[in-house]
């Protein structure tokens, strides 16, 4: 699979996941009379659904990524050169951006508009770092017991996550980045993105860690 | 398969969708309390039930269309012959009627009522456009990378459609013309019709020029 | 198979899905201060997760009918003996009244509750009509296209049912008997019986007209 | 496998689903205004998506039981030394408890507190008892007919059981401790756990001896 269809994938699927999380938080709170659990179960909802098409979709072409968390673990586990790292980073970054203003543009909304929304301190640290750690060890596990339910995994993982956390579960960098382009229910203030991604970094390690640790000798499954 | 048998089967699952869009979207009014957030997420867990159900029923015998949109670009793709195509559509769009007026019955309301929910303008137009993209773009990469699993892969991209489009996602035309007879929830304006159904098309042929560019070679799987 | 197991599981599978039905109707209500949509949600995501549970559990043992309108299409397609189907039904009958009580005994609630619920004239029973229409449509055409999907699609086809038809979906006559015992969320007056089961036996018939019309010659697939 | 991996399993497993109970109904709790079934929705939800997440995760590593009351079942089909049941009753415990210190410190909330939510009398344990003997009948019958199913038959079995039964479905011993250490939605009274351990381990029983009635002769299917 050459270079730049993989990066095609990474960029189709990351501005779709984008366009999804910021698009349904507007609409869940248009319709929701200010009853924030109702947005936030569509919201969890409708990122459930498309990261189950994205990663059918893309999965064979790219890995379906959409992360740098995971793009870097995999890096760190040798299932991509140094290149291509880089390179799915920054397709992921721009990618993220465009779909936030894909979703604006949707909702007939000022194109960008920096996130007003805090997000920061101990707990909410604590929060990206298990939302992230869960993540990757959902999908290092996953991968190795039951590769094929790869998509509804991480589905079904981040709708508990988005309710489980009190930061509604970023777990990606690229994500928080463009979440502070928007105002909107899923926004982030610029000065808050870099705890996130350290929080999201550190747990991404720690979920490598662990997977090792539980299921060493690397895994057996085919990837989807 | 006889062509009687495919038509049958396009009539019954188009009928069958419109009846649950539509009915699904008045019990959805009438029980929320004018919360419209809850009464979207059941007419999109609704929609997403019966469309998964829809496609297992019907896709062995017709495909499953139930969307003239999907139908050209499987003509395009040369899956379907001209004639094919025109009784396919006519069907749908008969189908599509017939199931709004089914669910006007059941919840006893006047048969025909012209749609007064104003639909327009870019931001719809753009919303349409992303999601029937978005849709072509689920069927054809899904029937390229897991077949089986495209019962699930557009219930499951609908569901996430109607929240993250403005305009709730209706990404069919046949849906479009049937939705204009209603003034319930899921209605549309019969003027904004020629818009929706226009962009929706663009959308389409976007979506099979991506498919193709992104996963060349025809499809591989075999077809569910 | 014995008969008596299969009647085991027929009892246990009937009695369980009308202590959902009925039990989760109750907590609904009682926690969704008049927001009879969010209660209906919680209602049909309930009966749907433990349909497919039942459907699992008891159809390799007795088939999992669960439903009168279901085992006489089976007899009328011969795959039940005149008395199996006789005890299978009464075995239905007690087991839904069964579930019933149980529902009021864990909600501390009266045990025997005359429904006070009207539900009543042409647009209910269309309802029932295309509700069990399209129950027996999806078993058949599952059974024969895709059987090991039963379960799911039993789920997904009523958790769309309950909200696409004016009367929720009874779509079986015993459930409609036992319902008549309760006068919470999911009760229907006594008198009402009568027209509810007519409707769905009619219902049931066409459903299985259709399905010999669009795909004749008997199942190909394994039964689940 | 050796012991210590699968009490890791199960540590990280019991961990991680106290976590998503407690922190999802935090969750819904303080975005649902009141509206008590919406975070009802929102916590059963969640709780469904973890399940299937950890039993794929850990199954094949510690049979990911999360459970003593499953501990003692499996216990009594041999399955188990008494050893390794008594080391992984402890783990579970502990674990349990971690996972709700874990969701009070991502919400900034007091880590010990002790529950003041009143969950007794005989409709409540009469709720635990139906709980227990549901999840344990799943568990049985659904490892005996297909064996893959279990990470979705528990966790559609658990989702329809918060809302059928009058308790909520605690259906677990380690949980019920757990859940007496906090003050939150999923809260219990301390001075209550000993009646609903007590009901869910003669629930399990008799799930045990049904089961076993219903489907003699051991364990067909292979073990997920």
């Amino acid at each position: 699979m050459p270079l730049s269809r993989k990066l095609l994938a990474e960029f189709l699927g990351t501005a779709l996941l984008l366009a999804c999380v910021v698009g349904s938080g507007i609409m869940g709170v248009k319709l929701s009379q200010g009853n924030d659990a109702v947005a936030l179960l569509a919201n969890a909802g409708a990122t459930a659904g498309i990261l189950y098409v994205l990663i059918i979709l893309f999965g064979p072409i790219s890995g379906a990524h959409f992360n740098p968390a995971v793009t870097l673990v995999m890096r760190l586990r040798g299932e991509l050169t140094t290149r291509d790292t880089v390179a799915y980073i920054a397709v992921q970054i721009v990618a993220a951006i465009t779909g936030v203003l894909l979703a604006h543009a949707m909702f007939d909304l000022p194109l960008i508009q920096p996130g007003t929304h805090t997000r920061t301190g101990a707990a909410q640290w604590l929060s990206e770092g298990i939302a992230t750690f869960g993540l990757v060890l959902t999908i290092l596990l996953g991968l190795r017991h039951r590769p094929t339910t790869i998509p509804v995994l991480v589905a079904s993982y981040i709708f508990a996550a988005y309710w489980f956390t009190a930061s509604t579960s970023f777990a990606n960098p690229a994500v928080t980045i463009a979440r502070s382009l928007t105002q909107t229910f899923a926004g982030i203030r610029p000065d808050d993105i870099v705890g996130f991604a350290f929080a999201q970094l550190v747990g991404a390690a720690i979920g490598l860690f662990v997977a090792n640790a539980i299921a060493p000798g690397g895994r057996q499954g085919q990837s989807t």
